[in-house]
Formats: C-alpha cells, sequence, structure tokens
C-alpha cells in the first residue's frame, strides 16, 4: 500500500552527524567491524502511563530498506566535509545486511522493554540509530495516546482529525499510529492513499459562511453528498441549526457534528430534539478538543463518535517516548568469531544501562493476565518459551517482518486486553506489570 | 536549496477529506467560485508564553507550488469515490491562482494577528487549509520555544539535536524552525541537505562503548576528526575521562561534551580540571535535557554552548499552535464585481471570530520599542503605513515572498529585539502587547 515519494525517498540524511563521524572514526581504529547489538528501549513509560505501544515498525523497516546514500547526497557530503573519501565509499556502497528482531507492532510495552534489537557490524547499525528512534519515539507517543482515547470510548468509532495540528507528515504517520491503536478511521487522505486507513469527513464553518444562509449551505451539502452526510450545526445557532437541518435533510440525515461549547450538556439536547423531529436514527458526533479525559466524561452521553485532533497527534501532553538505541554488546575484536561482550553506560548520573544482548517475555498469570514483562540475556527459561516478544524483522539484510496494517491493530487489542484491568484507567500510576530481569 | 523530493513531492493529499468533499459541494452550489478571503490567525498564545513566533512560511510556499494532484492521486480518489467525476476534473486542473500575503517568517505575531491571508475563489483557498495549518502550526510551535531558549542563551551557540526525539520529517522542519528563531547549527544532516543550515555533532556513548577503553575511543576520534573535535566525557568517570581526554588530545582539544548529571556542579568541575590541566581553550558542551530554564539556570556556569533536543523539537511543553484557517470574508455572489460580504462564525461557544479582511501593524512607542499589535478592517490610518506587517507571498498564483532563511532569522532578532523587555522573561505571563482592533 505504500505509493508515494516519501515511502521510497532515501532516508540515509535523517540522521545525526555524528553518526557518519562516528563511523568514520571507527572505520579508521579498525572497530567498525565489531559485530554490535544495539537495543531500543526505554528507562520510564511518560508521566503516569500505565502502558507504552510499540508503533511504527512497519515503517522502520521501510526506513531500513530506503536507507541508501544517492549520488545527491554523497555529493553534499563531500564537499561540506562532512566524513572523508574512505567513509563516502564504503557509504556509496551500504545497504543493511544485519538482522532486526523485536515487538510486534501494536505489542504493549513497559520500561526495559528490549522493543527492538539490532544486529550487525557496529558501522552498519550505529547509523541507523537516529531514523529508526524518531520514528519509533513519534509513533509510539501517538499511539499510546490513541490507545487510551479508545479505550475510554469503548466501542463509539474513533476519527482522527488531528492533521493540522502536527507537521504535515508526522499527521500521516500520526493517522497510521492512532489506527494501530484502536480509531477506525483519518480525515487525512494521505493517510488513505499510502497506508489504506478508511477516510472520512464532515464539513467546515467555512462552508456555512460561504453560503447566503445556512439552510442554502445544508442543502448544497445534502444535494452533494446525499442525506447520510454529517452536517455541521453549530456556526449560529445550534437548536436553529438541527431544526433546519432535519428540515432539508429529512429524518434520514445520517449525522450532526458538534464542535464548540459544553459537549455533554449539548449532546443531550440536540439527542432529545433529534428525536422529537423523528429523527431518531440520525447520529451525533462530537470533535471540540477532545482527549482520553473529555472523551470517559461523555460515556454516559448520547454521542456516537468522537473526532480527536489536537490530543492525538501531539501525543496527549506526551509527544515523545524516551526511547534510546544503545549498544549492549560488541565483539571483542573485528574477528567473525570474537566472543561479545557486554557493555553499559556506567556513570554516575541516571542514564546507566544494562548490558547484554535480551530477550524479553510476557508471562500470564492462571487467567491469562499479563503479570510481569520478564527480560533476561542467555538461555530462555523452558517456561517462557511459549510467551517471548520478539519477531524477526530483518535477516541479514532481508525484510522479513512485514504484515498488514490489520495484523498490528488486532495485536494491539489483543495485547491490552491481557493487561489488568487497571492499564485503562485513566489516572496517573505505576506501569501496570512490573519488568522483571534475569540472567546476566 | 530544496534538493530533494519531499519537497517537491505533491503536497494535495496532505489534506482533510472534507475540504474536497466541501469543494465538491460548493461547485455543484455554484458558490464554489465566489471570491474569498482566509485568515490564518490564533484566538490565544499557548499557556503563559508572552510571544509567538512565525515560521514556516517559506515552506507553506512550497506547499501551494507543489498542491498539484498527480494521476495516481487522482485515480485514488476516484477508486475510493471521495469526490465525483466533475470535481476530478477540476483537481487535476488546480493549481493556485489567487494571492497571498502575510507575516514575514521570523516575525513575532500575537492574538488575533492575522499571520497569512489567502485570497481566491473558494474553491482555490479552501483546499489548502490544511496543509498551510499543518506547516505553520508546527514550525511556529518548535520557533517560539526555540526563541525563548535562544534568549536564554544569550551570545552562547545553541544547537538543535532533537531529531530523534520527533518524526522524521518533523525533525527537519524543527531544524529549519530553530535556526528562523536563533539556533546556529543543527545535528540533522537531511536539514542541512535541504536548506543549507550548518551541521555539527560529537560523539555518542556508543563509540566510546565500542573500544576496548576509553582511551582507545579518544584515540581513534582524534585520529580520525582532529584536536578540533568534541569528546564525550560521561561514559564511565568524568574526572578520568577529562584527563585522559587532555593526555591524548593535548590542550588544543576543541571541546568536551556532559550529558548527564548536574550540568551546573559539572561544569564547573570540569572547567576547574581543564584549567588546571592547560587546556583553557578547551570549550564545554552541555546537552542532557536542557530547557529555556535549565539553559537560563546555568548562565553563570562555564558553559560554551548548549545542545538541546527534546524540548526544543516538542515545543517546550507546547508541541502546536492553535492556529486556525478561517473565512472571514466572501462574495456575495459568484460575480466577479460582486462586493465582499465580512463573515464570522457567532455561535454561542468560545470559538467566535472577526470578520472582514484584514491588515497589521505593529505600533512602536518613541524610543521603537512595540506598545501594541494593530489590526484593522478598512482604510489604514496614517501613522501606522510605515508598521504593517503583511508582506506580498504569492500574486496571481505566482510565488514572489521567496527569500533566503538568513532574511528570516535576521527578521526574527530585529523583531524580539523590539519588543519590551519582559518579552523574554520565562516566566508565564500575558502577552507582551496587546492586540487593538480597529475599523469594521
Amino acid at each position: 500500500m505504500l505509493r508515494m515519494d516519501a515511502a521510497t525517498a532515501s532516508t540515509a540524511l535523517l540522521t545525526d552527524r555524528y553518526e557518519l563521524t562516528m563511523l568514520q572514526a571507527a572505520l579508521r581504529s579498525g572497530a567498525a567491524q565489531r559485530h554490535s547489538v544495539f537495543e531500543v528501549f526505554t528507562r520510564r513509560l511518560p508521566d503516569g502511563r500505565r502502558y507504552g505501544v510499540t508503533a511504527g515498525i512497519g515503517r522502520v523497516l521501510d526506513a531500513v530498506e530506503n536507507f541508501r546514500f544517492t549520488p545527491a547526497q554523497l555529493s553534499w557530503l563531500a564537499d561540506q566535509q562532512v566524513v572523508d573519501a574512505e567513509t563516502l565509499a564504503w557509504l556509496a556502497d551500504y545497504r543493511f545486511r544485519g538482522d532486526i528482531r523485536g515487538y510486534g507492532e501494536g505489542e504493549c510495552y513497559f520500561p526495559g522493554s528490549p522493543i527492538l534489537v539490532v544486529e550487525g557490524s557496529f558501522a552498519e547499525a550505529v547509523i541507523l540509530e537516529t531514523a529508526i528512534l524518531s520514528i519509533l519515539n513519534h509513533d509510539s507517543a501517538i499511539a499510546a495516546a490513541a490507545s487510551r482515547m479508545a479505550a475510554a470510548a469503548g466501542d463509539r468509532p474513533m476519527i482522527e482529525m488531528g492533521a493540522r495540528r502536527t507537521h504535515e507528515r508526522a499527521a500521516v504517520s500520526a493517522a497510521r499510529a492512532a489506527y494501530v491503536a484502536g480509531f477506525g478511521a483519518t480525515s487525512d487522505l494521505q493517510a488513505g492513499f499510502e497506508y489504506g486507513i478508511p477516510t472520512t469527513g464532515t464539513a467546515a464553518h467555512a462552508f456555512t459562511l460561504l453560503h447566503d444562509s445556512e439552510r442554502d449551505a445544508f442543502t448544497a451539502q445534502i444535494d452533494s453528498m446525499g442525506r447520510g452526510t454529517t452536517l455541521l450545526v453549530d456556526t449560529y445557532d445550534l437548536t436553529e441549526a438541527v431544526r433546519t437541518a432535519i428540515e432539508v435533510a429529512g429524518t434520514d440525515l445520517g449525522a450532526v457534528r458538534i464542535d464548540s461549547g459544553d459537549l455533554l450538556m449539548l449532546a443531550h439536547r440536540v439527542r432529545r430534539q433529534l428525536d422529537e423531529l423523528g429523527a431518531v436514527k440520525t447520529r451525533i458526533v462530537v470533535t471540540s478538543d477532545l482527549d482520553e479525559y473529555a472523551i470517559a466524561a461523555l460515556a454516559a452521553a448520547p454521542v456516537d463518535a468522537y473526532g480527536v485532533g489536537t490530543s492525538l497527534v501531539t501525543g496527549s501532553g506526551q509527544p515523545t517516548c524516551s526511547m534510546v538505541y544503545k549498544l549492549v554488546a560488541r565483539a571483542a575484536s573485528a574477528d567473525p568469531d570474537a566472543p561479545l561482550v557486554p557493555v553499559a553506560k556506567r556513570s554516575a548520573g541516571a542514564k546507566a544501562s544494562r548490558g547484554g544482548a535480551k530477550w524479553a517475555a510476557r508471562r500470564l498469570d492462571g487467567d491469562g493476565v499479563a503479570e510481569a514483562e520478564v527480560v533476561g540475556t542467555g538461555p530462555v527459561p523452558p517456561e517462557l518459551r511459549e510467551s517471548l516478544l520478539h519477531r524477526e524483522l530483518v535477516r541479514g539484510g532481508e525484510i522479513v517482518g512485514r504484515e498488514p496494517l490489520s495484523a498490528a491493530r488486532e495485536r494491539h487489542l489483543r495485547s491490552r486486553n491481557q493487561l489488568p484491568l487497571s492499564a485503562t484507567q485513566l489516572s496517573k500510576g505505576e506501569p501496570v506489570i512490573t519488568t522483571e530481569y534475569t540472567g546476566g
């Protein structure tokens, strides 16, 4: 379903300069060929969140595949003297030939979960850092917010409509992440075009203001879109607009949208009015500055669908995750048979990390409810073999982990439903399961 | 300087679906050809901010120029039955043929400032809404945060290094916006490639961990990058690392970077150590989770440069602006000579707006300090004619307002320096000047 230049354009320069200068220094010191293991993980969840949601894995695979340096890029790197001729020659030939495994897209994660494990030479793995982190940090932040909102909305449909509130390309990825985490549709056409996500929409106040009267505007919309459309009823007077809407469309009108005011009170009032007018099947869509708390507060209101913009695409207060990409093990020498040595930063600060290549499993209790994220080095205990979380994504440079977005949607729902019930509590708290380290 | 596919790829589907369905309905009702004026403005600044910063204007011009529907996009719209055949034919021919004027990039703005004014037929202007808002809302949010940080840093250089904390394409735009608002360099190579922004970088902990010892790593980096490089000194023990760094590089070492811990205390300690070792010119770069408050707190510390990541690319708590794109006037009919009628939403909610096409001027007091944002309809008072803020950007569909990024940088500095001194106070407060409405 990838249809656009951005999906196939080179991702090679979406990269911090130091990745390439470290590469150059490592090529010169000879350490570049040491077999290395990098892991993506986060030390904590955003403030008070109970679980994280892995999103962007499919986009990471695209980015790795398209991480090739074009002649124009190489010539710019040469002009700017970013790296030397030997390094440029190495980059010209570059494609990732190592292995990547990781959490399936949509899977919940917790502090310390080894979300992605990248293995290869130091050289080939280090330069993927920035692009991989950009994608996972953004998409997972949006998915985490979306998941909370979708849980709060229950069975009511959720529409992503935040494109105008975030970077135009981030918007497309946000629509994708929201879809993974339970939203059913997006207003963003590019997200439909590129990823096959269902698109939907209503009308703006401008459309009403363009016409000589609200009645003219509603008539024009019905003439063009049919009675199943959604009329925006809060440009002038809400009660009058609802009356006009039903006069123009009849009681088969699909829906009305309320985009301002006290939605709880207005939804009740509009529902009553619609019912009195006989439009008992006309639905009510609400859209004004919703977040998971506002959605939860509307649970008892006669609302049929939620459109969410700003708070979704900005991660509902947490616009990024704190995922890092750390070297956790590397060979003792460039010899292909050299043993792997676990490594970890161990300065006095708060950023120390755990060395060694890790596996992860979600341990369930007798009722099938998650009780711990088990992260280990060394052999996997037999009782956890069925609960391992890593999927193979790239093998010897070949992408093997592609899957349809529907698989990620299903995985997310399954993964969230497996968590203790308190996972979807909106109040701040600790991660809903703890991470246990074993081995190493 | 635009060098990449993303800069020339079609922007036409970075658009909410309702823009196209409103277009279809207006084409059918005949209202599509009514001459219309849309304005981009914001009703308020983010919580407690004293001024906003216009950024992304140059990107808006690129997006307008590239807002053309490709055959693949049109065929997708047809397949999905987003719009009818008449509308598709109209879209196939589309290019914007109207006029756009607006605030110069880098200019400060306030609540109600008419940041962008788009004039043309309703049809040609309405469909630009989503793309324009995405760009301005994102880029201006980053620029506003960057400006506060740059003001707090004074003369010390600021490096943008947040690529890994935001969407990979948003990162490029964030580097651009930060540069407009006073940052001097970025770590993001794509931002260098696409926009000519200076790029810079140091090294990661992984580079130290890759080698058998810190000494080996430092030696490798100096061998490759020369003594002018910046060595990362907090992987193991800071004091030992600084000693090793100077032993390996000599007292000509360019800089050391500290990326964790109590930066205020550590900067003093490292400065003392460097001076004692004779490395009196070796600079100290700090980078750990800085925001404008942390930067201000380091004003008295012996720090030579700041690298800022997460808080910059997420707008320091305000990742989006609340800019809207509103129809403020439209012709009474499709007749080219029909008079313009001011229009405005006037529902009971908080979202009412002011009708009429507006001009804006910044009134200065006798000392050249800004004292009000004057926003008006109708004739401009003679005393404000020299202080008008709009630049012509697009005339009859032709882009006329392109300028180098350096012009936006200079404009921002000039504009901020013209504000009352309390503008750069970091504490929360009201907009530093008030907006006065006149006329209409």
